[in-house]
């Protein structure tokens, strides 16, 4: 995925450091976050905002989503809508 | 799911409805779209969004993310990073 459309040359900095202006936010490079407690909190955030958005995929047009995401540490988040139900996880 | 914390009372409009204004989006209710070529399209946009915020959630945050849509005409997308491939799916 190297060479993303839109990047404008330099490298923008991680998630978690300290924003160049109050109430602005900043792009971010989608490479993996150094620092443990920024991976854990933007983990935390991205991870919620996707559960919601695969829910409301499935409400608004009709479709079956199923969704399962390990956190780093093993810890299991699973979403699915109803016709179909996690039975089964890795083992 | 009903009673979402923030819908200010009145119905908001449905997507797919001409915008009140150029250049201004609105908040749509989260309730199947009943317009076929508005839900498609929305499909269309929203899948390639979650599955690259699911992308991104894999490398930013060292997660293990398994992603399966099926579309209401029974198409199949999926997305899983590479730890685990999907190999079986639903017959």
């Amino acid at each position: 995925m190297a060479g993303r459309g839109g990047d404008g040359g330099g490298q923008p900095p991680q998630e978690g450091a300290a924003p160049a202006a109050a109430g602005k936010r900043e792009r971010i490079a989608i490479r993996r976050i150094d620092n443990l407690a920024a991976r854990q909190v933007t983990f935390s955030k991205r991870r919620r905002g996707l559960f919601k958005k695969a829910e409301e995929l499935s409400i608004l047009c009709d479709a079956d989503v199923g969704l399962v995401v390990f956190s780093a540490t093993g810890k299991l988040f699973n979403f699915a809508n109803t016709r179909y139900t996690t039975t089964t996880c890795y083992s």
